[in-house]
């Protein structure tokens, strides 16, 4: 049965403006009743990883891939004008300016408003990510998940 | 109650060729009778600049963010091969060969069909950009509004 | 009317992590008994091209951009950490190591389960994309069709 209170958004993307656009959804919509799921997937389970390094058991291949990609919601990078990562502080100067909500505290809010976190497990095994590599309170499962979830959905985005 | 002829497109991203995407299927969907609202957040504010430079009162980092920002839709990039700017030429000039219309022109038409652009409030705020920036004829909301018109679309797109 | 089980796909990136992405997605949709439709349009139409190189009648532009994008599933490039190809190697290592099915496995399977593969004739002129250049067993249509078809369908993505 479709659900007016429903919302599912897969993130695939690891930038910190599309992240906060996805959270900015999901907490909005989580705030007026819906019940909200969100996937992440491929470059966006660099979102959910732990700042502090974890040791944990990988393929070389995949060890280089943690190494270089960010660690965390406050290493994330923009998808456009990063120069280095001076774009992203600059944005998070002004949005500080601005008063807008950093994104660790809409990944603070989103589990505080119950929203379903799913780390895609597939891509965690491509990347080599470890269950303890990633924030707490997560869920953990596959695309056959996200389309059972998605079915009851009326807004279903991809970012 | 979901309505069979409305469509939401979320414009997150400023580059010509996703832009270009997100106004032909917002013009055809228009066409076909569709009720269609466009919401442009983060990059995609970029899309409604105005060519000309308009003094307006900014912080220092939003006067940089909005001057290395392009001003408007005749200045777009492309998300791939833009080759400063060159790649974003070349498609243009092929378009013109193939007569597809311009980004340009897409605009007007979306205007002319009563497609209703949203400019969100938020990432204006963030960016920097004031009313008098922009083109003529936009709306001016949040989120909370695009959650409302998204429950009443069977097509809601993130671009 | 609404169809529980029609998904589509607008798969307008030709990069190897979204190309992947869209593919599972849809052969998990397929799988589960959907009737799935990917539309491929502008980069997403390297996806299709024929790996081998097709003379075809060209403007010396789309001979260029033709020249420049890859041909085919076996030569996209990764989104983010692509490193002139090498991270797209690297990644697809990873994939093999993990038993994660390849690109060209994928658009095999979608066939065989009778996804809907449609290339954006628009997308195709401006490109300079004949048909004997992209894969057999595609439709070719343009956006009314697509819109024909997300009407009929309860998740509708654009990746």
């Amino acid at each position: 049965m479709e659900n007016k209170t429903k919302k599912t958004i897969i993130v695939f993307s690891g930038d910190l403006d599309k992240a906060m656009a996805a959270f900015i959804i999901a907490n909005g919509a989580a705030a007026m009743g819906d019940e909200v799921t969100m996937f992440f997937t491929f470059w966006g389970l660099n979102i959910l990883r732990k700042a502090q390094k974890i040791r944990a058991k990988k393929s070389f291949l995949q060890g280089m891939f943690g190494g270089m990609m960010p660690r965390g919601a406050g290493r994330l990078g923009l998808s456009k004008m990063n120069f280095g990562g001076m774009g992203a502080k600059m944005m998070k100067m002004v949005m500080k300016q601005q008063n807008v909500t950093s994104l660790e505290e809409l990944i603070a809010t989103a589990k505080e408003q119950g929203i379903k976190m799913v780390a895609c497990t597939m891509s965690m095994g491509v990347m080599g990510f470890k269950e303890e590599e990633l924030i707490d309170g997560l869920e953990f499962a596959g695309v056959a998940s996200y389309l059972g979830e998605a079915d009851e959905a009326n807004v279903n985005l991809f970012i």
